[in-house]
């Protein structure tokens, strides 16, 4: 049996697994990322992380390291992460001098998709589509089994795909982004909205404008018209741009990760109503699944050890 | 040396190339398409013309044949082409049955994108899209210089990417689809509109509402505000669907096809002011270029025939 690891290495913790090619996870630890100490810091603390998970694999036995990241990952290097502070920081050089292997990295949302793809809701499918609804809209694509990263490993920035020319003002300052109408941020501001314009909404027994998330709505959504609005709106939305992603790349499924897809069949069974109504060419051939992603948290690491599999790259 | 057979087939025409790897051209001929009696005798119209291509390639020098048409077309099968009244059709089979050869088909736009890609205005990059400015809009996209399909071969509706989310209606059965904003017929609409609503314009010194074209307004532009404001409103709309692609796919370049490329740098300079102002990230990092297709109506051909070389697929 060989053994991989994979590091998801986040602002605050740094996530580590070790893992069979069949994702049976043989150990699992974390360690503060310390970035604010520097990319050497960091890097010592990840290969501290590391040295902890290896003690548990048999001698001869690791088949590789794979780590990532938030921000902008090219041949190794990291070329922009804001949350890290890191700059043109060579991470896999840094971690091969510590750990005398040299580490696959990936965009942190590239190697959730890989890591869905591989060990969770995609493991059925050759293409699919993972897209997070978190403070932003997210996106990893992985083709006929492969990670696909874009040119330059830099695209797939599928939150900033503009879905309404004269929308809202994105923050990459462009207008009406798919990001500003269905991440789970713009879900909470379309509450707040809501419950500012209607006094009587049931969702002021509960919650305040400033106390509401992006489970409020939801939450209200059978017993308050306001909220089943504010609902409806988000969900046409975020259809638009699943629908959008399906007629580019006709996965067979679109995962959906991020707090709001916690949400399940409330979410999904709407969004597949209108991909299947809405797909161009119908949904006869190729049709397109949309499902709640099921890996959580663990989806980065465990694409990050994907990613020095055989499958992943 | 080897050869290779392309052929692109069209609504009225079958235009066939015999080809190097290298995209020089041995030799070139076209017939009638003739689907209108049948798939069966379509195929005999492409059997013949590829005999008299072959005719000109030396014994066992032929490499493989590869074709293109309008329409849905995977794993060998023209699941539906419209243009050629055909609806599940085998036609790798029904190729193979006249020439003894097994052909490698694809779509027209994407076999087109792989021929700008190989020996076209994408030659010396490794990813690319062709974006076809035409009836409608269409698509094709090459990654790490492999045509990239979409799943089950019918993904990349480029033209079928929602960028006004309440805007006009498609023939698809959304609204707001690009090629709504950025076909040529959308082009030539909008002269049409700009013309009727403004009696003074100079188009009319020239044209009439039913005889402009996607050109009339370029020709005028330098001369005429109504003019320059349709140009401004076309690149807009345009410039908008390309940044959304460059996001997704990050390519070095994007190549226009179709009549209104023609265009050449009237149109190229405004949008590559857009791309590099409003690419996510800046343009400092994996810029992206935007220029002129250069193979103009052979770029079907010369991608079919390259559809079986190695670094086609």
């Amino acid at each position: 049996m060989e053994y991989y690891i994979g590091l998801d290495i986040g602002g605050t913790f740094v996530k580590g697994v070790c893992v069979t090619a069949a994702g049976e996870v043989l150990a699992e630890d974390k360690c503060p990322t310390g970035s604010e100490q520097g990319g050497g810091a960091m890097c010592d603390n990840i290969a501290a992380l590391c040295r902890s998970l290896l003690s548990r694999v048999p001698e001869g036995r690791l088949a590789g390291i794979g780590a990532d990241c938030p921000g902008m990952i090219t041949g190794g290097v990291v070329k922009f992460a804001g949350n890290l502070g890191l700059k043109d920081f060579p991470l896999a050089d840094e971690l091969e001098k510590r750990l005398g292997m040299r580490a696959e990295l990936a965009n942190d949302a590239h190697a959730a998709a890989l890591g869905e793809a591989v060990f969770g809701a995609g493991r059925n499918y050759k293409n699919s589509i993972l897209v997070t609804l978190g403070t932003g809209v997210g996106g990893g694509i992985v083709i006929d089994g492969k990670l696909f990263e874009g040119g330059f490993a830099v695209g797939t920035e599928i939150g900033h795909m503009v879905i309404e020319r004269h929308g809202e003002m994105c923050t990459c300052g462009r207008r009406g982004c798919f990001e500003r109408y269905a991440s789970a941020t713009a879900l909470t501001r379309r509450t707040k909205y809501a419950m500012e314009e209607d006094a009587g909404s049931a969702m002021w027994s509960k919650y305040t404008s400033d106390t509401c998330t992006g489970k409020t709505a939801f939450e209200f959504m059978d017993t308050d018209r306001t909220a089943r609005e504010v609902v409806d709106w988000y969900i046409k939305y975020l259809a638009c741009g699943l629908v959008n992603l399906a007629n580019i790349f006709r996965p067979e499924v679109i995962m959906l990760g991020g707090g709001v897809a916690a949400q399940g069949e409330r979410l999904t069974e709407p969004l597949q109503a209108v991909m299947d109504k809405e797909i161009f060419g119908g949904n006869g051939f190729a049709a397109v699944k949309i499902v709640p992603a099921s890996l959580g948290n663990s989806a980065g690491a465990m694409g990050a050890a994907a990613l020095c599999m055989k499958s992943g790259r």
